[in-house]
């Protein structure tokens, strides 16, 4: 940390800052600028102290200087995570993840687990429990929906990523999935992150839709901390003051995640554009930015969609975008899995 | 709803989605305009088939008129709502909630009971279970921390308004608490949402930090919809690119929750600003803006709080700004609670 | 400045960081910490050499200190400035500017005149030269416009507050205008700016939409730096996600202007909200904050508004407004003006 | 556009609201709905009237339908437009525009541009005229400036991309410059806008920091009803709370503009992100989502750079991701120029 004085501190102001950052039991190091004094701190492992420091008289500011998060940064662990899914892997390539929004009934999940396969998708995506916005739109078939999503891996041998809402239904979700999704409104659930801190399967963290990343990172740290290693990092954009899509998709995230931690993070641009139509040009600039993977909304017949149909691709629109994608992952060195 | 044809569409395409409108069970009102043609909707009860005509050739956009919350509406109850609690009451004149941020001890909850009783304050806050950004940052005294706010009950006689985490511990903080505050981060937890909807407590409902007036809206109407009729809006600020505050306190949308909505709205200008020293003129301010109250951080000694010190009155600080709150309101005709 | 090194720095790298600061003239204070050592600066004066340090191997962040403004700053003269206008002045209470969005014609501009004389208001709004977004749209009456507003100025005594949207129309607003009002969008015209800095008349300087407060300050030290003393700066909101107020009006903005400087600072709630039910809320609240000010968008007949129109205030409600402020004042101990 | 009524508006307020529709000139069409009434409008080429109906008794909104823009539309120019400038063109491949932030003498300038003709790259970059956040900043060399990107040109081929400020130096840069760049903060300077629009060289319009797509074809439509139809578009990064990057750069916009416009549209990464190691990334991103080109920062030596230098790309970095466009662009069968 380091404390910034007022231009009019007096000696006597900062003398009470150093004693009190010695008081904290840290090394306080005062240094006399042209027009103010700064004081360094070392020795402390956190921000732990900086709100007392804050309101002590003539101080202008305390800025902080180390990260909070620990286990999921790449200072500590230089090689980037893999995790092993459902015989593909997410992490040491560019994996696709997709399906419906929800899983509707058996037909469709069936179906599109089918379409995945022939198109050489291993992760098939489609929700059980469903968030709403609204208490009267439609909240997902529940454990049902996780029978038929079991039913489509049975048949078909896809791995399946679906949403765990809450702590009641964590259990259940469990066992049916292959990994374990946090939506946006979830990402700072603590009582969710810690019941999946000590789930068994790799948990897909979608970032909050204002969410910093350093908040982002620490929800992560969350889950790493309770014992559960397999966090995958996923962008589905931002709520900015934009109006010509859903969310702002923050691609830059992809790189600076990638300095800062060993995670993999992945793109999800259905809900980024919220219109199918600019889904394919963005799932491109997600594997020409370097990022892990997709995941895409895709639905046998999105007209009649129970949600988020205008972001869901139909059959013959994604296999286009799929075959697209191939080259470009040739060309850039990457696998696609 | 009304559909915005393209400029290019054709007569066909525009019988379709009239077409698609009655089989939707509703009535479609063409309206040729002189580059463009619309489509009114009538007959729905909110945006049900949206998304299917959004995705029929030659549609541009299809724009909602009705908003989807109803029990939380002016229009359904013009009257604004009053809740009595613990002997006073919130949604008829400026109601005050002051305390600390986390409860620490017996000594600092019961001295700040005390002092506010002394100042005319019948509500207490204190946390007793913290949402922390960091795993390793101080999660608050749980069920030990409840004990010790209903001890500062029987002592003076406040009522409690404390912060409910999770479902887990809904239960424990219904049977200490007076009323249940949800924080920024849990204002879209529907499971938690679903569970206060059948607690028999006033719900303290904050605005999520990049929520829109409607969201909020929805997530009261999430608790109205299970029968709990008692929620207290609260805005905290938002998050926006400005750096002078911790958040951007959004004032302005007293009036308009007043507009649309019989539900009390009170303010939170320790979160809003993140500094002590900007709380007073923001209290003022939210007073004049017309707002049903506040709810304050104030600490015995702000320089060792274990949380959110730099934005905590002390004692002195709030009695002055208490004080001068009063001839405020009585210009403003409105009963300091 | 503070240069941050990664985890993993070396030694030599440290050494070279050191040895640059010290070869572009200032000190280095290294400061080894735990997990990675940190380098304070001393002997700078600005942001100088941040980039170069940015750059070097192991460097992980360079933390600006220190701010760029210094005339206006509250360091640099620590007395609230006041300004004498038109026969009243800003700075020393509250004082009233409103006025139509555009002159539109010569009765309803001396209509305006003559009712705020009534009402006890000494500045009048209007504009001559309009900014909009639409290249289509009413441009304003130009210098027909700043006649009128003279002609009211010459029967009423009024003062006039008007817009100057660019160099070329400078000397002529400058002419006929008692304040010289920058706009939004112009608040980083940097040749505007240069313009007014040598004029001899007060400026009122617009927050940029999405301006920080360094740099709206930084744009009011461009005025003053030219040899104008007299700028006044006006918060009229921000963009943000927000969508139930045109603008997010950010009135934490107030307290925190006047502890970095000693400019006055007023706010606009017309813009700021863009409906004029909420316009007197925000008012009253703006007072309540510790404004110097207000500027108020008000019309003799808002249906008919050229521009603006649900934004302004007609007659009755602007008087109903103005009555209500001056019981608030006196309580507050403040003049209005 | 499309007025809706209160859900307790009268039949009166109803019948006055259409009254009025007919008065402006435009034709009402009333849709009685079972909560509320909508009345659609036709007739209208605007928004003109929406202000005198927003504040009508009994309407709660007035819902936009056209948007105000038409030479810059794509439903106006169906096919998209191609501008040659100096031996290459914009608008049918990829375009490639790189140079230093600032000119800052001949040596670095020439070196740049020879540098830039091995690499095959046709337009260089460099301000002359810098607009700057603080007054004390480095301001650019000016005609000087402008004179030593010439000689560059006059050596080496290459075509000029440079800066335009203000209306008093429009014509000097006209002389020099074959692409006139104006920056963010300028993106709504109309005085600048017109005179650009009676300029014979193509205008490179950079989104502003906070500007809606609305907002920005609107400032490109001012450029276009002047009679200059030469306009680029160019996304830089928008202003949001992320702070992991300078900017959010909103890579979604270019599929959304493509949709809306017939213009073509670049990316700048170096502003988008702020920072050159993550240019690259962001470079192949763009290709990949169908921009037109790239605005890249570099400079023979970013250390000691006058501006910028921590976003600039070395010769080497530049050259790498230069090499690594082009079977990315082979790929996408798109032509790099």
């Amino acid at each position: 940390m380091l404390v910034v004085m007022n231009a009019g501190a007096t000696p006597e102001q900062i003398e009470a800052v150093a004693d009190k950052v010695r008081e904290l039991g840290y090394d306080p190091h005062v240094m006399p600028g042209k027009t103010r004094t700064a004081i360094g701190i070392t020795g402390n492992r956190g921000p732990e102290g900086r709100e007392a420091l804050l309101i002590m008289p003539g101080v202008e500011d305390v800025v902080r200087i180390t990260v909070g998060y620990k286990l999921v940064s790449r200072e500590t662990q230089p090689e980037s995570s893999v995790f092993s899914i459902a015989g593909t892997s997410v992490g040491d390539g560019f994996t696709m993840i997709a399906g419906p929004c929800s899983v509707e009934n058996e037909k469709m999940i069936i179906e599109s687990a089918r379409f995945l396969t022939e198109q050489g998708v291993k992760l098939l995506r489609g929700g059980a429990f469903k968030p709403r916005t609204s208490p009267y739109a439609f909240q997902g078939l529940g454990i049902e929906g996780l029978k038929l999503l079991a039913k489509a891996r049975d048949e078909t041998g896809v791995g399946i990523v679906t949403e765990v809402l809450d702590v009641e239904s964590a259990a259940a979700v469990e066992e049916y999935a292959d990994v374990l999704q946090v939506g946006t409104r979830n990402m700072q659930n603590y009582a969710l992150l810690r019941r999946l801190s000590i789930a068994r399967k790799p948990v897909l963290l979608k970032r909050g839709m204002a969410a910093t990343v350093e908040e982002w990172l620490l929800a992560a740290e969350y889950i790493m901390a309770g014992g559960n290693r397999q966090v995958i990092l996923c962008e589905r954009g931002v709520r900015t003051f934009a109006d010509h899509t859903r969310n702002t998709l923050d691609l830059s995230i992809v790189p600076v995640v990638q300095h800062l931690s060993h995670l993999p993070v992945i793109i999800d641009p259905s809900h980024g554009t919220g219109r199918a139509e600019y889904v394919p040009a963005m799932s491109r600039a997600a594997l020409a930015a370097g990022a892990h993977g997709l995941i895409v909304e895709m639905h046998p017949d999105p007209r009649t969609a129970m949600s988020d149909g205008q972001q869901s691709l139909d059959f013959a629109a994604f296999a286009e975008m799929n075959v697209s994608l191939r080259p470009l992952a040739d060309v850039l060195g990457i696998v696609m899995k």
